[in-house]
């Protein structure tokens, strides 16, 4: 398990909030140096911790307006990496897990409008190995936020 | 709809990448000034394309090994906003939305393990207005990835 | 059950196609009086045969690009005609049906986007007596088209 | 978006009561000439926001007492659109609509009495590709009335 | 566990088919006494075996023609004799089983037509304890027939 | 529909409750003559009301304990015949029904312990066609009893 | 049915509790020779009641925190035995029935933890014959304790 | 976790499979000396990795012939640790989890018979809390045998 400090954790929480912030506010705001800074945030990235950053975009202005979650039934289990990698190649899906219950694999895809999104399903039921989906519909994105959880994470680390 | 060009599209790509490569070296990279990389941003920001970053961590390092998707029953629909905000108080809730097919609400959490997860499960199952939740386990996450599809989605506008 | 003769079916099969045909070309299409024509498609409207007209429009245009279909689950039986009341007072539900299986009244709606869906879903969920609904989304209409019902229901009397 | 002024939705407003009204009659109801009528109408039906018409019948008189929604199961999704066809083929299927959930297609039927209904519903498992139909028995149609809608949408423009 | 003899069998094969066999006839096939074949029959409507009969009606031609199985769900299992009483008021109901599996009790039902359906549907709906029940529609009654397993079961005995 | 009158009523009044009742008996009691009974029988026999009688027979004490309902999926539905003609070899199987709903089949069968009824499920999963069988048990027998609902056929002929 | 008298029955409850208390240990405890103790268990090994013993273990401290329970759908019933026999070559399922309900087949397992549950269960669906499996998982094993069953089976015996 | 040698993990193959094998006949088979057993077993219950044994019996020479998972609604989840206490005092049922899906507790039982058997899921359906169950019914015990775990498990420490 990882091993961080306090002052790791402080960094961590200005991170977590915006990932751009430049080390030498980060610096000024907790009162260390900016090299500081720079060596706990790299020790951090070569142990694994933070591996990466994304954007958070508004996702309606860019006229994706249709989220849904599809559960993929396969022919087979044994397909399920080959099916997995297939799904890959779909840029719309941006989550897959392999699940228990009643779906082989579960995946969030996002579309610009129904007709979008059906093409999307339809993508998905054509992969070889895959014998059947059932798609729900979300009607709003109520909570998409991680930074609540990250922040409780380094807080009990 | 947003309106975006060609160097901002080439902006973003580099960023979808890594939100903290420092504009400098995107300025090398595409040959323009530092100057025009930060207005670009800017004005993204502005406009609400771009609406923030987020950290990538790797959660298994930090004890979090279990993932999980929860179907929420209420007892009556009109109590959905007010169930929303107390899940919102559960920081291992990471996403939370409104459904169409048989739950209301549809959640994803993440947990350390076994009885972590079932207290967070207790939690939710305990919110005035619940009457009852279905959980499906995550076995593995095979993709959470949504660079693929924010490439796409500059690519096309 | 209904009498109708030959010069009755050619009739209607005209009005199945298009109800707005002046009665003088169905005359002269059939080779009989307007005044045969007038008499005839006067009896089937007393006799209650045919018992109005409604217009066929594109909801594309309009802007209603969403179908759903919606399961009612009530918690007396004996609210379902007062539910139905209910139901009637919102206008996008345009079919509603007591049925067999799981749900106590099916209905159909069509809805602008997603999120004016959840605006309808929420008033049916909001009714007094109403416990739960499900949705199910159609991603395309394929089929919609009493016509060739019609043709068939008049020929074969 | 279709654009239509106030005239337009006055004389829609009558034809949505009875699509036969003669425009004379709209006419001296709205106040104006006949020849108004008739170039709205005209217009309208260019533009495709009215395309037709259907007649309103009695289906308990004409024998048809019996209506069934049936959810199809397909092998293959890439067969959706071959099937569609086939169903086309049924007069007795009124509606069909490519949906979410865990049907690929859903159909409403209309049939004499219960052995016509099973003959129909035989003639869609027997269609290729076809994998399996759940049929769902309407015990009573309390709603079926699009003028409602229409008034609204039309108001609403 | 019952006792019966070859003579017995015999006897009961032919009462099997038809229960008003009179008992010379009988006699005469089996080339026994009337009187023996009585005293037989005696002993068996004594112990048990045998505790009446019932007639075998054409229910299409009395106008029955609609068979409905239902599946009847309590809100507490405590009040399941109390329900079953209720339900043995209703004549069309002519089996009904406490049962495993989701629903706490199963009822078979013959009605005249739809309409008479829903009206039975709905007394069992409104009896005190019922929280909901789901209808499973008979499209063929292909086998109901006991004979066979009669035979069977005095032929192993 | 049958046509029958008081005296024929009065008849399977009495028919109903035991058929095998001596024609003299009935007689005495509705203050008939014997030859009358026979008559009247004969024509309600003839004209197919009446078309048989059957034992009914106490299975607890013939070591028939276990009563299930099985849904039967098939793998095409145009097999359903087929399947049926194979289930009428099964003495086990005493009603089976083509359903709508999930099931294909719908079979009700009697065994005498849970191996027995484990062998006569696997007779009915071997049959050609047959994909796969859902089984309900039954806990207790509570209603079985059709002479409520004759009695309530033949007063409101 | 077995046949055991109160000696017999004292013995057991001893068993019950600790399968290796000695037999002058029970001896002492019921006021009785060592011998009458040894002869009565024989006996009971011998008619089969007692067949064998077997050691209780915390799972926990030997790493196996992950119990799920794991319903198996064959494609073809005929299978079942084989199926059962190549789920006996995994040692990690303890327990397998054949079921009523939706499954063929019913088990239980015990693994290390979610990615040691996702090999089994992958195991599992890669016998021939198995078309799929659907995943239920323990948040808390609160009860697994036959004792109380054993005292009050021989009790009553 | 518990660390044992190879000398424990002979010893343990033995109890597995005899929990009352002497150590005497151990010590011979492993050419140990019989308190070197005694020791390391006793080191093994101190640390908990034994903490007992159970018999194993022969149910249906005991009269139970029948086993069935139930699965256990309640009304609030918050009573879940109320109901398992109750749970405990019916000794009827050997086994049971808090589980996810869509059961809040899932229990094995082992009854005598059908009849025994109701009254089982009747005593489940009455205690407070408890809203509904399901109950699944096992048509054959293939394997319960937890000594392929065990040997598995000391195997691979």
């Amino acid at each position: 398990m990882a091993k961080i400090d306090d002052i790791d954790k402080q960094i961590l929480d200005v991170l977590i909030e915006n990932t751009r912030t430049p080390f030498t506010d980060i610096a000024k705001r907790l009162n260390i140096s900016a090299g500081t800074v720079h060596v706990r945030v790299k020790k951090m990235e070569e142990s694994g911790i933070i591996h990466g950053s994304s954007l958070t975009v508004d996702y309606h202005q860019l006229g994706y307006t249709f989220i849904a979650y599809i559960g993929v039934f396969l022919e087979k289990t044994s397909t399920t990496q080959f099916v997995i990698s297939r799904i890959k190649e779909i840029p719309f899906v941006t989550v897959a897990h392999i699940t228990t219950g009643k779906f082989n694999i579960f995946c969030k895809i996002r579309a610009k409008d129904t007709t979008h999104a059906k093409k999307i399903i339809f993508m998905l039921d054509d992969i070889d190995g895959v014998s059947r989906t059932e798609t729900m519909i979300s009607l709003e994105e109520s909570i998409n936020d991680k930074k609540r959880l990250l922040h409780k994470v380094f807080q009990d680390l």
